[in-house]
């Protein structure tokens, strides 16, 4: 176990041993964390894909400039507008399992070293999709793959199989004071 | 108050109240979210500063793909290598200078819409940079331009200061375990 841990980061490539990150928890920045993540990945000229597992055709602004950089895939999944996990539509779990089938392929494709999964922590804790099939992804990724799962509500059992996982803690946050959400900032 | 809260965010611009984030705590993710929301903001057309404080020339990927994009300013500061908080020199000290410097005409300017200033708030910490110089930056901060603030320990005065706090909580970290950075990933 030592010597698996000691042969990470120590190789000549960055993901010989491609670790599984998890940012979870109520406060801003795990979205921005994983796409600050794929802008830093990309800079040293690896090959990103970004499973968006929530946002439908929101107008997120960073899919415009991200498309425009080589060496990265986005794959949008969802309808627009807001899930409510009461009431979770046929056509919203379809959507979620064509996500996933998205992000499995670019896993095991070798096409890619950074895989980010957005919001399917969300998506397995509103039983979206099955959290087996998140775990089974986990188990038979690559090992020169890394691969970051976002979203709040992550599951016991994802934070054990992750190798990094940070809270995003809100500590502050203006939406408890009526602030509504702006445009370049929060979407 | 009510009335001024409001405001924020309901306007056609998005940044006419442009609001104060705070990013600190020990885990992943600070400087990543803040060129996360930095890309986000740019998706929008909007116009990006972002003022590293402790960087100096590290090879850090992110800067090598922002630079390709436009409506972005990237200034760094800081000695290569890692500065030692109980063994501040003179020059590491002007540098942190010169980076406030560079913030302040950033905020002023009318020049940019997000002012990102990069592990200030260990700046701060480490005496790299004087708390009330900070807090005059934010305090003269005009309203529409928004301001984020990253890095461990962030002082309570900027806490206080801030529209939103996130601190980013480490529940489970490789180098705990001696996994080294690994190029691309962590810088």
């Amino acid at each position: 176990m030592a010597e698996q841990v000691s042969q990470r980061g120590s190789s000549s490539g960055p993901f010989t041993s491609g670790l599984v990150q998890v940012f979870t928890g109520d406060g801003k920045g795990k979205t921005t964390a994983a796409l600050g993540a794929a802008i830093r990945a990309l800079g040293h000229g690896l090959r990103v894909c970004i499973v968006f597992f929530m946002k439908g055709d929101y107008p997120y602004g960073e899919c415009a400039i991200l498309s425009q950089l080589p060496n990265v895939n986005i794959v949008r999944s969802g309808s627009p507008g807001f899930i409510d996990p009461t009431n979770i539509k046929p056509e919203q779990k379809e959507q979620a399992r064509q996500a996933l089938a998205a992000a499995r392929e670019a896993v095991s494709s070798g096409s890619y070293d950074l895989v980010v999964l957005d919001e399917v922590n969300l998506a397995v804790a509103w039983n979206l999709v099955e959290l087996d099939e998140v775990i089974k992804l986990i188990s038979h990724k690559p090992r020169n793959v890394e691969l970051i799962l976002t979203g709040r509500k992550a599951d016991t059992r994802l934070i054990q199989l992750a190798d990094v996982v940070t809270e995003m803690l809100k500590i502050k946050h203006p939406y408890d004071e009526g602030v509504k959400a702006r445009r370049g900032i929060e979407y």
